[in-house]
């Protein structure tokens, strides 16, 4: 923990085109409130521009910090989505932002997809990670150990599952840091006191095959000029 | 249900400058979702104008509609915020939107503190609903009874408690709309099976005024301009 007497601690999430908002905006939001208890730690958003990025919905993101205005955050938060999150697997200037601010930083973090896009930076390589539960096959073929948790801890690195896991994932991190008392006093801020309607998923029902067509299509969409990949990690090689 | 032979329904998430983006990603996500399985059902942003809109963090959003393009959604969804929330209790522009919109739509909810600005638009007057835990008092002030439930349904009036309690309202509003059968798949996609760190809140340990000087110093940020709002919701009126 070399920086623990330095000051600001930089929490930078990653954005890019198409990504799936709540994977971000989960976690950010629960930094966004540990700030006002601990303003050592400082969210920050950061992509390749300032310009607005597109997600998978009808909203459209802005970051406040390019890739180079954050070189040396002290963890890094990586969303997942879709087939742009495919294609983020092959963009090279956010995997060589990814590994760079990765080496330096104490806390690397992924919530959904996020984690083949560590896993396609090539910084998870043999580690113990989660992501979505209909690409766990996916995160295999990328040379990671796929763990069915809500969130996976391996050294520097935590995975979240898909989706919703990051605002668990967050809080478990932000415990670590700072302590319980504290992390209690986000989740209240939060109001995260989840009552599904319909109660929990049933694992038992749940076939993590099923989506594999689907999942297919958006390896096949986002990575249409990365053959190489699209044969790795797709199952009907049709 | 006039509207349901017309085709389309608008699902119109209602965005302000300064807003707490969880409050708008959480349904938003769960209704970008359900696209998939019923494309019947549209989200949009929609917001004064496309500038991009600061929020209470390091993200800026861009809505993708103004107010004028979507003047009759089928929903109408409110977020909330902190000081910005109560300012928002006090932009006309926003509140004659939601007063027109509102009135035609079929369903109307809010997150968190987006229960006042429906309540400053008038629009909750009378009615149950529930917001923020540490709102419950200006609730009250504003003439609306709260509730201290996950989320609260009056009519076509649906509110949820702070932040995080949009997404538990958005699954049930869509049960609702569509079926358990479709919500449990959006459920699935989203992989909304909740598992906070530290569980859930002990609310026998909360008290629900203890951010009172908080609360009151976000009210007369916020509502500056309007006196006769701050005297009626801060709790110390010194």
């Amino acid at each position: 923990m070399t920086q623990e007497q330095a000051g600001t601690r930089e929490i930078a999430f990653v954005a890019f085109e198409g990504l799936t908002p709540l994977d971000l905006v989960g976690p950010l939001q629960a930094f966004t409130v540990l700030e006002l208890f601990n303003p050592q730690y400082k969210a920050v958003v950061v992509a390749e521009t300032l310009e607005p990025l597109g997600t998978d919905g009808p909203l459209k993101l802005v970051a406040d910090k390019t890739f180079e205005q954050v070189p040396s955050p002290y963890a890094l938060m990586i969303p997942g989505g879709a087939a742009p999150a495919m294609k983020a697997m092959s963009n090279e200037s956010l995997l060589t932002y990814i590994r760079k601010a990765g080496t330096s930083a104490e806390i690397v973090t992924s919530t959904c997809t996020g984690a083949l896009i560590l896993a396609a930076a090539g910084v998870l390589e043999g580690r113990k990670a989660t992501t979505h539960w209909a690409f766990s096959k996916q995160l295999e073929r990328m040379g990671v150990e796929y763990v069915p948790d809500r969130w996976v801890e391996d050294g520097k690195f935590t995975s979240s599952a898909g989706i919703a896991a990051g605002l668990d994932m967050a809080l478990d991190v932000i415990g670590k840091l700072v302590g319980e008392a504290t992390a209690r006093q986000v989740q209240l801020m939060l109001e995260y006191d989840p009552q599904p309607p319909l109660g929990a998923i049933d694992w038992d029902q749940i076939d993590r095959n099923m989506l594999d067509p689907v999942v297919d299509g958006w390896i096949r969409e986002g990575l249409a000029e990365r053959p190489d990949l699209v044969s790795r990690l797709v199952t009907q090689t049709s």
